[in-house]
């Protein structure tokens, strides 16, 4: 079943924020099984909004729009879906309550501009939105539906996953579509693509496969549709199992879970604590590992030692060392890593230094150069990445990266 | 002057990742005088990418096309290109020899897939890529441009600001158009609509007004057009001199940039250095700090305190306080905000410490709570706030943003 999204926002369309919302439909959506056509961005314009939502409405079944339905003035979506459905707004005193209601238990203040949310267009279907005050609204035409949401991604999410998706798979019987993702590891893309094209050339027609670069890895995607889901799977499944011996350890893991997931798991598996000490990365490697729930159980707490100062006072770096071969130098990360594990008494350590860039680089040493150590009670490493000339987000991001591959080869290969 | 994007990539359309390239390129066409009209992702597949990008030659004159140019087999946007252009592949020794002297500095292995980005097609100008092995493709057919670049983001923002952009202004004289963006905090997006109602009443024609709401803070952006760009800033001036005595110190910022970006400025102009305590931003704070080119000037460096021992051995946290009060207290984040100052010698300092959920609420103290102390060797304030049931993420984001806006109030109404 066909798809298509609409996102409203002149903030999208000068590249004021980036059109998340269409990523998490999107992903929602196949999860479901509902391909998704085409994503379009237009204005908070009424003759724009009209025709993209025409067009979409005619080249598929479903379209999902959101944004434009704030309380202020540049918001016209739901004047311009009355239009095109050829409807009026009506004052609804059930929508009112509920968000009476939700004013009340978040202590807010109700207004005029709020209160104007309870006006809805009398011949569509009002959902009730329990994440916020815009109301969802459910329009059919000639068979197609139309389902316009708030652009706050939280209402939007709250809408998709509560009312949207259950409501359009209960309409329609979607087929089995799976998705399975490899994160592999120490492969530039096209070399990627060389090791594996006999392999590649063998799978059938209905498994497609996409490679996604980012940053070090590479997201190998193998997309399948078929009739029968279990036939499906197992020759998805079997396809997989002959690409093991082909990549070896270059396969990070066989599910498109974030990195700090994954080690978060094996660090709960194994029931050992970790703890960060970081230069370059500046907080980066601390901040995904505790942006999973329940990380408080593994993660001790990290030092961003940005300072030789610190490095020096808190982790018992030697300053000699620091004076004769410099921060980013293998011997500083290995004292570092050795330093934030006694200091928070953790079981594992990362460290990192490194220089970020865009300045800060010698010849030496230059931008994108970052030494990383693991290390446990019984054993130390430490490596050398080089990084090319990215940008500092990005170099931060390949650290970390690294960081994790590192932690990983540590948590499966030694006794920790 | 008009354009359209078009992003191409099943990648894009399952959800697996957000979109950020047409954000990039909107931003840099807007900031040249260049208007996006639409948006369009679409999968690789040769009809529809072909679909997609002569509905948008219809609309408008130049239209930017981004992915769908690896080297691999699910890459198909240079031979779509061919038929839609009516032309052929050709091989250029010119593009190989750009391709070969990029892997030889990277010292990288060429490959028969990377060899193949070399053809292009006869009938197009192409633009060599100094920042990757994809060829950039610029074609023309009654008097409209389309121009083809990577998906890679680094290669795409090379090509936008290097080539694309330079080539586009040299070629059409563009209107003035001017965005001025103000950063409010304090207000929800509705109750901010009503205070300066009759402001935004009084604005003309030519100044459109948006509303963005993000996280606790609103950016107000101002749009204007006018064909004399001298008197269009000088109106625009004075209608956002005419917004400050209203909205007084609840403008954080009236420049559109990142808040770490402007405390680190803050920072640097005062000559002053800070350091972070972090508990439930888990190393959000100092992550955000150091993402600025530079911020080594000012950030001494930071404690992630995710569990109470570090709490009571780095930071000097009282273990009896800890006990009785627990780790989300005034008295708490407020000794880690001395402590991290003390640790790191550091003029400034600010600690966070709550309960960013899922889990980990009490009736007392619900997930969303979050205490932040911002402390000087002169003073120390202390601030607590209830971010309402959002995700861990959101209620990380919140509290970096209120550290922020903390930050701000101290650095400019206290002597440090």
């Amino acid at each position: 079943m066909n798809t298509e999204i609409i996102t409203i926002g002149d903030e999208i369309l000068i590249g004021q924020i980036v059109d998340s919302n269409s990523a998490f439909m999107a992903r929602e959506l196949n999860k479901a099984g509902f391909w998704v056509h085409q994503i379009t961005s237009v204005s908070d314009n009424e003759v724009h909004i009209s025709q993209a939502i025409n067009e979409a409405m005619q080249r598929t079944d479903i379209v999902l729009v959101t944004g434009g339905l704030g309380p202020t003035k540049d918001d016209i979506t739901k004047q311009t879906l009355c239009k095109l459905f050829d409807t009026e707004l009506v004052f609804s005193e059930e929508v009112l309550h509920t968000i009476e209601a939700r004013f009340s238990t978040m202590k807010g203040v109700m207004n005029e501009l709020t209160r104007n949310q309870a006006y809805v267009p009398r011949n569509s279907t009002v959902i009730q939105n329990r994440a916020g005050s815009a109301p969802i609204m459910w329009f059919e035409r000639e068979g197609k539906i139309l389902v316009s949401m708030p652009g706050v991604p939280s209402e939007m999410e709250w809408a998709m996953i509560n009312e949207i998706i259950p409501r359009l798979q209960k309409r329609f019987n979607t087929p089995a579509l799976i998705h399975k993702t490899l994160l592999v590891t120490g492969f530039p893309e096209s070399q990627l693509a060389i090791t594996i094209e006999d392999w590649e050339n063998s799978l059938p027609e209905f498994i497609k496969l996409a490679y996604l670069p980012s940053f070090g890895l590479v997201k190998l995607r193998l997309s399948g549709s078929l009739p029968d889901k279990a036939k499906l799977e197992s020759i998805m499944n079997a396809k997989i199992a002959e690409l093991r011996p082909i990549l070896g350890n270059s396969i990070f893991a066989e599910e498109d879970l974030p990195l700090e997931v994954i080690i978060g798991n094996l660090l709960k598996e194994k029931g050992i604590t970790l703890s960060t000490a970081e230069s370059c990365t500046g907080g980066n490697i601390a901040r995904l590992i505790t942006s999973v729930a329940g990380s408080s159980a593994y993660f001790k707490g990290s030092v961003v030692a940005y300072n030789n100062e610190v490095k020096e006072q808190l982790l018992g770096v030697s300053a000699e060392d620091l004076k004769q071969l410099g921060a980013v130098s293998q011997e500083v990360v290995e004292q570092m890593a050795k330093g934030i594990m006694c200091l928070t008494n953790s079981d594992i350590a990362v460290a990192t230094s490194g220089i970020a860039g865009p300045d800060g680089g010698t010849p030496e040493k230059p931008v994108g150069i970052v030494w990383i150590a693991v290390c446990t009670k019984e054993k130390t490493i430490s490596r050398k990445y080089q990084y090319g000339n990215g940008s500092r987000d990005r170099n931060t991001a390949r650290a970390s990266l690294s960081a994790f591959v590192m932690l990983k080869e540590m948590l499966e290969n030694e006794k920790v």
